[in-house]
C-alpha cells in the first residue's frame, strides 16, 4: 500500500517506520522536501491513505496543501491542537471544535478519521509495550474509512476489539482534550509508556 | 466525621447515602432548606469536609454561600463544567482553567481538592461494581488535603495505590474536559458503569 505521512517529528518518524517494516510504500512529507522527505502535497499525492502528524499549529495547512489529491481518501488526524503559550499545557481551540473538525473543514472530500493521539508514538506502534488490554480511540464520520483505519492498526498489533469508535468526528474533542490529563498522568506515572484501559461493569459477561 | 454534602442530584445523593451507611453525620445542602435538606450556608458550617455534588453551573454559588465557614477544610469538588447550550456537550470553562479553580478562587481560604468527576456517580461509591483496577485522579495544592482525601476515599472503596495524585489544582482541567471523551465511552460501551485504568509498561515491576 502507498502510505504518506506528514510531518518529521517523533510521530510521523514512528509511523513511517512501522509502515516501512511492514512492506508498505511510504511518503513522507515536510514543508521543504530534502533528505528522504517530499513536499506535503508531493506526499498527498503519493499516499492511498494519509497520515497527518504534524505538530497542531502546523495541522491544518499540512493538510490543505495537498487538498487536491485527497478527495476520497482516508486522512487520519494523529495530531493535537497543543498551545503552550499560556505557560501551562492547554488546547488552541475550545470545547466546541476539534482540529480533526477543522481539518476535515478545510478538506471536506477527504474522509478524516481520529485516531492514536491519545498515546505516545512507541505505543501507537508497539501496543505490546504496555501491559493489559488498554485501548485506542476513532472517531470519523464515515463508517468504512474506521474500518479501513481499524484494519491498518491490527498490522500495528492492536486487536480489533481493542480500537474503540467514539463515534462521529465530533468526538476528536474529547479525545484531544484528554491530551491534557496525558500529561498529568505521564508526570504520575514517570513515563510516557502508559495507556489506558476501559474496564466494565464487573457484572458484565464482556469485563475485561 | 461530620460530612456536608453541597448538591442533591445523583452524585449528592450517592455521596451522602455512603457517608451514612459509613455512619458519618451527614448533611445535605440545597437552594432552599426543605425535606431532609439545609441551606447551602449551613450545610457547610456542619461539615468538617464538603463535597461539591452541585451541577457545574451552580458550583461556585454554592460553595461560596458557606465561605465564611470553610477555612482550612478540605472541599471536594465532584461538579463538571458541562454545558449543553451549543446542542452537543462542551464547556463552559476554557482549556486555560477549570471549574475547581474557579471555586478555589472563590473560596481561597478552603482546601479544594478535584476528584470523583470522571466516574459515574454509582461507580464512585462502589468502585468493586467496576472489574479491575480502574483508578480515580485527585488534583490540589494542599498536599495534607488531598491525603486527608486519599483516605475517604478508602472508606469508599479505593485502595490507596488507585487514587491518582495528577498534581497542583490546575490538574483538574484535563480532568474535567476528559468528561467529553467519557460521555463518548459511555456510549461505545453502552453503560455508564465503566472506568478507566493505567496501564503502565509491560516490562516495569509496577505493572498492573
Amino acid at each position: 500500500m502507498r502510505v504518506a505521512v506528514l510531518g518529521t517529528g517523533m510521530v510521523g518518524q514512528a509511523i513511517a517506520g512501522k509502515f516501512r517494516d511492514l512492506g508498505h510504500d511510504v511518503q513522507v512529507g515536510s514543508r521543504a522536501a530534502g533528505e528522504g522527505k517530499v513536499a506535503f502535497a508531493d506526499a498527498a499525492a503519493h499516499g492511498e491513505v494519509v497520515f497527518n502528524c504534524t505538530s497542531g499549529a502546523g495541522a491544518v495547512d499540512a493538510v490543505s496543501a495537498g487538498a487536491e489529491h485527497l478527495d476520497g481518501k482516508l486522512v487520519v488526524d494523529v495530531s493535537n491542537p497543543l498551545d503552550f503559550s499560556s505557560g501551562a499545557p492547554a488546547m488552541f481551540t475550545d470545547t466546541t471544535d476539534s482540529l480533526a473538525e477543522r481539518i476535515q473543514r478545510a478538506v471536506p472530500a477527504a474522509r478524516v478519521v481520529k485516531s492514536l493521539n491519545t498515546i505516545n508514538a512507541s505505543v501507537m506502534v508497539d501496543p505490546s509495550s504496555v501491559a493489559g488490554d488498554h485501548v485506542v480511540f476513532m472517531a470519523g464520520d464515515d463508517a468504512g474509512a474506521k474500518e479501513e483505519l481499524r484494519a491498518l492498526l491490527g498490522e500495528f498489533g492492536w486487536p480489533p476489539e481493542r480500537v474503540i469508535d467514539i463515534g462521529d468526528l465530533t468526538g476528536a474533542r474529547g479525545a484531544e482534550l484528554y491530551v491534557l490529563l496525558w500529561l498529568r498522568l505521564m508526570n504520575a506515572t514517570g513515563s510516557p509508556t502508559f495507556n489506558i484501559a476501559v474496564n466494565r461493569s464487573a457484572s458484565a459477561s464482556n469485563t475485561q
